[in-house]
């Protein structure tokens, strides 16, 4: 049995990486063999806002346990139950981890599985939630496998696309389904609070289903010039021009279609109060520049408990919302973790065809070793505009360069002389 | 020009029939003439719930004004615009006023047409909305007549159901609006707050939606008795058993698929609480008992200002939500007034062919006189389980001993011999 | 090992009850262990109208294969990779064969299932589609069973409306599915072709769905009446009167809101043509009569190859239709198997709810023996009024029994007594 | 009263263009005032492929009727039921006629308008539909306009942009319509039958949408060598390769997700039949290759009578379509013409927000002025790669010399400085 390494939780501000022990198809609840899960070597495994959520002591967690739900890998071992994988399949894992035989996984909604967690309807790995290990290592198990993963069709053209393709684990899938709930079309107007990670895929994600107009809104100026270089309309929060005015100067109207929150409750405030943590911020900012008729889709965390919130109502989740002034525009809201399996299959498809080669340089991913994910840690903590996607294997630089090697891994598009001129 | 006489409001728990003018074809906001609009002999208009708002001085609204949205009549007068419409034409209002020509009407949101009030995008007859004259009248003015009105395709078939009929200007699209934006369909468990017209109309939708489980709360104990004696489950809100244990009692689970909140702003704490409000009540109410990936519909009223509010947040429309508890339940939402029009034709087609007969029985309308309306209006203040229903010309028990004296009209399904048996 | 018997096809117009292999955890294709199967003892399993077309020697069957699959029945022996059912757990079996983990099942299109059938992307019992045995049987194999299985909540209540419930493994979910795809909702008028049991059930479908004006239309005298008693419009197509003229007749209008084929391609002509197969017939009827933007539902099965049809066109499935006539009225078409998981848990619902205590009514359902299946095919096929279910366990009888020698069994909405006066 | 000239058919391969009479506020149906609409003078108005059946003789339409259906103008008159529009506006037309106020324009289904036609639910300009005047003209008259017509919100901006907002009159939306109707969405895979204009304009349609293949056939190596520049792949149907086989070599796999049929009763057939109609080759191509589960969006024309067809059968609008083969895949089907006001605000916001860009390359817009009309018939009919649209009054050219010369208008994206560094 291989060695086995972790990005593991050791307290607030405070990850390691450490030997940990090597996946086994065993369920961590009960301690019973997993037939239906897999063993992944994992190819790509990324440093996500929710993390930051624990690394800054904002979400319940136990010292020791490992970080770590946006994986991609390949897999090695092969339970009985798994009929349709075998081993060398290249695969993305969905954050959400489910069952695919419970009434919420049989109506697309695995991110609510009723199987996968003894304690409430929803289980992903690397949180507290239904005790599956994260993912920030070399090696990976993954429970019901045939169900939850999604597989490339080739190897090789995944690895030549697998920075944008790694994505396709967490914050593509989770920012599409924040603008999906928000009524996002074509020819929509736009207006996504946050420019980290999450917040840029959603410029993206809107791009791809043909947004006119696309506002990010930040305090963060690095992060706000990013997606200003990339094409999208940006608004800085620091200033203290009212959220309606800088929307009508982008927009020539004083509302937009759609909103998508990207930032969950560890947002600030406006203007003078850029600088303090106000957790309905957000919120209300939504409901006051969503037109009325509009949608709201609301990715961004909101927590039960925060044992760091400044008040007694945020400690418990509380939210003072502007719900009065909003009802007579006919808001409509949808919020929560995104269900990863209705989306990831037609997003790899898009970025497989060369549909949204925006999206790396909106969401400026930089790869790193394993080693590296500590100071990653700590620099994305501290507003860094890049989305940090962990290479533990080495496995990007090495196909590469083969990529670079052979040229007979053809684009899509190019494959066939059948009747295409295009060669 | 003939006399005409409507319920006025005279300020906090004082309303007056009084003689008004006569409705002229004309703009109030401006003095323009509407040839567009039509002139109303009024049929039925009944007392709405938000109209009880304004009776107890809870949204604001100048004394001297007319009451009342909630109309159907006959046409008398048609505007030179008018073209499809003729007089004798027996119609339902819906009580949103809508342009039919700028986006939002385009899109099916009339209730938050773009024309009609200079305020907001909003207009409604009785309200401070947009200025258009309130209905409990004898006579009544519709502008856009051609795009608002929903014609009975027979008068004297739609006069024979006309106490069901009635409730298409308002309560029942109302109502089924928040089951159909709760996601209510064939096999859904339904929790509706607040057993008023509205939530008893509801269970009712909830019925003609085909829902199998369908429970109503409420305080006020003749009200639920209404309810439960017209086959619904029911619970007792002035009980202490907390609300999920009363669920699972009834459902044999502890959440339900749908929640509709048909109370609004002005709701009661539970248990020792009940005779409290507690304006937040209802809306953690339903983030608690809807379950993980379920649907809320809230037609009930908040709104922006409450002058007698208790607290300074509420008196904002400012609501103290459980919203960080519901996220991880993928929670949606939609709130608002019900784009009637979008409902009304299939509701008339339900009634007409008796798929509803079931309406109001739950509904327990009661028909009086105009000037009944004043005693009508303490009455249901203080929590009568009654839906008053005006009659202001006698043209229900008229045409009620007509339709006794003559069989000739006949029940739908037994209109032809072509190849029907049923005779 | 208990021995088994079943209903074997033995050629046109030949069926015979046999004794047959008890059923093994065995894939019939390949001879693998299927570990994620279970045994079922039968209690109940329907005969259906589309066993006849295999009866009738239209459908390609080998001979000496089981029939039936339309099955409920216990578990009576699971597999070890089924992790949520147990021995004694009662199940509803949707009658399409369905993995859980490819594409088609997870986007909910489990009729289209991809990897239960090596020649198309389709499974099914009982018909010549993957070698699934047929279920007309005592005891019957399922495989992938977390996934394929509905569980009753309660065994005794279940077996207290078994007559309805076993109508969920196919008939009630395929006309639902058939109305679902026609459009229907709250105060549609509805066309449906054909009153056999899958017509009869489309009815009521079409009535929990909230439908106003419901017409079903046939040549069978028989089959017409009893959906005319039963409270549904219907149309006699031996009659000359056209079928514009004769829904004119019922609904005052020349075309309906949704149509739906309960047919299919076995279907007749009208009028003085009633006596002759015509298999357009259908599909151009719904083109006439569904009104401009309406829609229509083909559950009614058409097939690439009918031995027996009279053209060469119609032997190779092509049919001739009134395709030019349609366009110009936007029309919509959704035909095909019905994906019965989409709908049965909430059709159970519905039934245990009672909220379809109309369904055996029209449906009416027989129930025999399975030695009476033989001569119930040959009556069923001369166009007996009946729906056969077979009862291969005379489970049906004693459960009768003892439920009304104990009441202790309460009805749904009579649980408890917390809040509920109704007792 | 200004002169007025017009395109006018004059029999089969014959148009000319003459001086006519100057619109006036007239129903033509009846001799009325039409105080709902206005009058325009022309500023774009394209000559579409649907003028090309007319043009051949395949529609049915009087000799000295004008033509023409692809408008954009500015309102010259009003009249006096027009309230939100005034003279000056720059507006797109629908070429659906529809009167904002039945039932079917309530549902957004304006393309089968009940009240703008006495002969059949469905008006539009320069058909035979209702008798409204065909555009191709200087000046033209447009009915309920303030329900009809799509205002541009800024004119300078338009008329930079004018060569593409002239399509969301017909080509744009009713491609978009095509593709929408088949369930084109981001990642999927997509057929276009036909690489005329609206072929063209379906594949911009469905980039816009995401998708990720999007392959057109057409038998016209000039349209295809168009598409294939622009930059999506092609099938050349003179080929003789199967066209499963040709997908695949394209795709990887024999069937794509969904089906636009772009070309209507006029087709092909393949290889060497690519020179004879084959009036049904299309839907039964898209049968063939849509895979399971897939969508078919038919906006392509089919006629009820097509007089120069070569069959009894296709002269009344019969197809023999492969229905019976096509059923087990589960299809759907949607057809007809498009409802342009579903679509065309927010296809004019991705136009000026520069999110198709690419839409003219593919679409080979060539301004010409209406006297080129007569020659640009005869090139399009023998299969020229070019979308013609004239442009009656020399606007063109005049705003680009004045846009080249004031540089004031600035682009979306860069209006303001309030928070947008973009300048």
């Amino acid at each position: 049995m291989p060695a086995n390494r972790a990005v593991v939780y050791m307290g607030p501000k405070k990850v390691e990486v450490q030997s940990v022990d090597f996946p086994e198809l065993v369920d961590a609840s009960n301690g019973k063999k997993i037939e239906h899960g897999v063993i992944l070597k994992v190819v790509a495994t990324n440093i996500c806002g929710s993390d930051q959520h624990i690394y800054r002591g904002r979400f319940p967690m136990p010292k020791g346990e490992q970080l770590g739900h946006e994986i991609t890998g390949e897999v090695i071992e092969v339970g009985r139950d798994v009929l349709f994988l075998k081993k060398g399949d290249l695969v993305s894992v969905p954050f959400n981890v489910a069952c695919g035989r419970c009434r919420n996984c049989k109506e697309r909604h695995t991110e609510i599985c009723q199987n996968v967690n003894t304690e409430k309807d929803c289980g992903a790995y690397g949180f507290n939630l239904g005790g599956w290990k994260g993912g920030q290592s070399e090696y990976h198990m993954v429970p019901y496998a045939d169900f939850n993963l999604l597989k490339f069709p080739d190897k090789d053209e995944a690895m030549q696309r697998i920075e944008a393709l790694t994505l396709l684990s967490d914050i593509l899938p989770t920012s599409f389904h924040g603008c999906v709930s928000a009524g996002v079309k074509p020819g929509s107007s736009v207006y996504i609070a946050g420019a980290g990670p999450v917040g840029r895929a959603a410029a993206a994600s809107a791009r791809l289903l043909g947004a006119a107009c696309i506002i990010v809104s930040d305090v963060n100026p690095e992060r706000l010039a990013l997606v200003n270089n990339a094409g999208y309309e940006i608004i800085d929060l620091t200033k203290k021009t009212p959220l309606p005015d800088a929307v009508e100067a982008i927009l020539g109207e004083r509302e937009v279609d759609c909103g998508v929150d990207a930032v969950g409750f560890e947002c600030h405030g406006h203007g003078s109060e850029s600088d303090q943590e106000k957790p309905e911020q957000v919120l209300n900012d939504l409901m006051e520049i969503v037109r009325a008729g509009g949608g709201m889709g609301i990715p961004g965390v909101y927590a039960e408990g925060d044992p760091k919130a400044k008040t007694k109502e945020a400690k418990a989740g509380k939210m003072l919302l502007d719900f009065g002034k909003s009802w007579i525009k006919s808001p409509s809201l949808v919020a929560g973790q995104a269900p990863v399996m209705r989306y990831n299959r037609e997003l790899m498809n898009a970025i497989l065809w060369g549909r949204m080669d925006y999206l790396n340089d909106v969401v400026a991913t930089e790869v790193i070793s394993l080693d590296d994910a500590v100071e990653s840690y700590r620099i994305f903590d501290e507003g860094s505009p890049k989305k940090f996607v962990i290479d533990p294997h080495g496995s990007f630089s090495t196909r590469k360069k083969s990529a670079a090697a052979e040229i007979t891994v053809k684009a899509r598009g190019q494959r066939g002389p059948v009747s295409s001129t295009k060669a």
